[in-house]
């Protein structure tokens, strides 16, 4: 709960109980995603918002997602891209098919590909800014590429390609 | 501590005491990763070790590294394939250069970019086996594939561009 709080973006003119996030619309069974998943408290709790055409995650890294002292792990950065990609490719779908968030069935998207360029090293203690944009929609695929800056600086680029979640999903293992 | 000795990996015919990973000699200010670093008590510490001309990680998730309940969460499969790849490159540099991983100065790699196809859910519950392999070593940059499979099954495919970390990384922020 605190994560989700000290992370919760507010944007110009909004109202904060009228600005649910993505995730707070997910349905239960995927609300316990380690990135994005409301209800896993040891998770990153990960919101996601529209802003304009684009979709914008903040996230404030824990001290110990070190890399070498002073600099954010990669890991969790591919982490914050994923979430935020699946998220952003969920949310797109919605506007897509001209229907609201909490309109059923839910719509949710797993990730088929993950592809991240570390361009600079990523500094701690900056609240990091995740913008997403939405490259493809083409059938149950939709690609989204998102951009991470910290003080305004582009550090990782990530592109995702999110598949729309089988209903059978992790059945047959 | 627990991490460590949990996910340490006994090769046949190794001697526990002599059979340090990859990551045990990593000079301190690269031992905090919250990937691999062995001093990061809160992160993964996982151990990397030769097996022939392979690498090998073998690490358990927690329960709450979760995607949807019953798998793996991505972007916590992207963290070990990115720390495993960056521990073998170094292993694999250094045994280029005929040395001892004890021997100075200490090689360590960055990721520059990591790829991730998640082929299908990995199941939780079940030791991880990711095993990399060199697929080129150029000047300052190795390129290295890792497999991830889960009960024998390949669900998860890496390829990581790793680069020899800059003397002055983070410099100039």
């Amino acid at each position: 709960m605190a994560a989700g709080i000290k992370n919760a973006v507010l944007l110009k003119g909004d109202d904060m109980s009228a600005n649910k996030a993505f995730q707070d619309y997910y349905p239960e069974n995927v609300a316990y995603c380690y990135g994005c998943g409301s209800l896993n408290k040891h998770g990153h709790q990960i919101k996601t918002f529209w802003d304009g055409d684009e979709t914008l995650t903040r996230y404030m890294p824990e001290p110990y997602h070190t890399a070498i002292p002073g600099y954010v792990y990669g890991g969790m950065l591919a982490s914050l891209v994923d979430c935020h990609s699946t998220g952003t490719a969920a949310a797109a779908m919605y506007r897509a098919e001209g229907r609201e968030m909490d309109s059923l069935p839910p719509i949710r998207f797993v990730t088929a590909s993950l592809h991240v360029d570390y361009l600079k090293p990523t500094p701690m203690g900056v609240m990091l800014e995740l913008r997403g944009r939405v490259v493809e929609i083409r059938g149950r695929k939709v690609m989204v590429e998102t951009n991470l800056t910290a003080n305004g600086i582009l550090t990782v680029k990530g592109l995702v390609a999110a598949v729309l979640m089988p209903e059978n999903f992790g059945e047959g293992r």
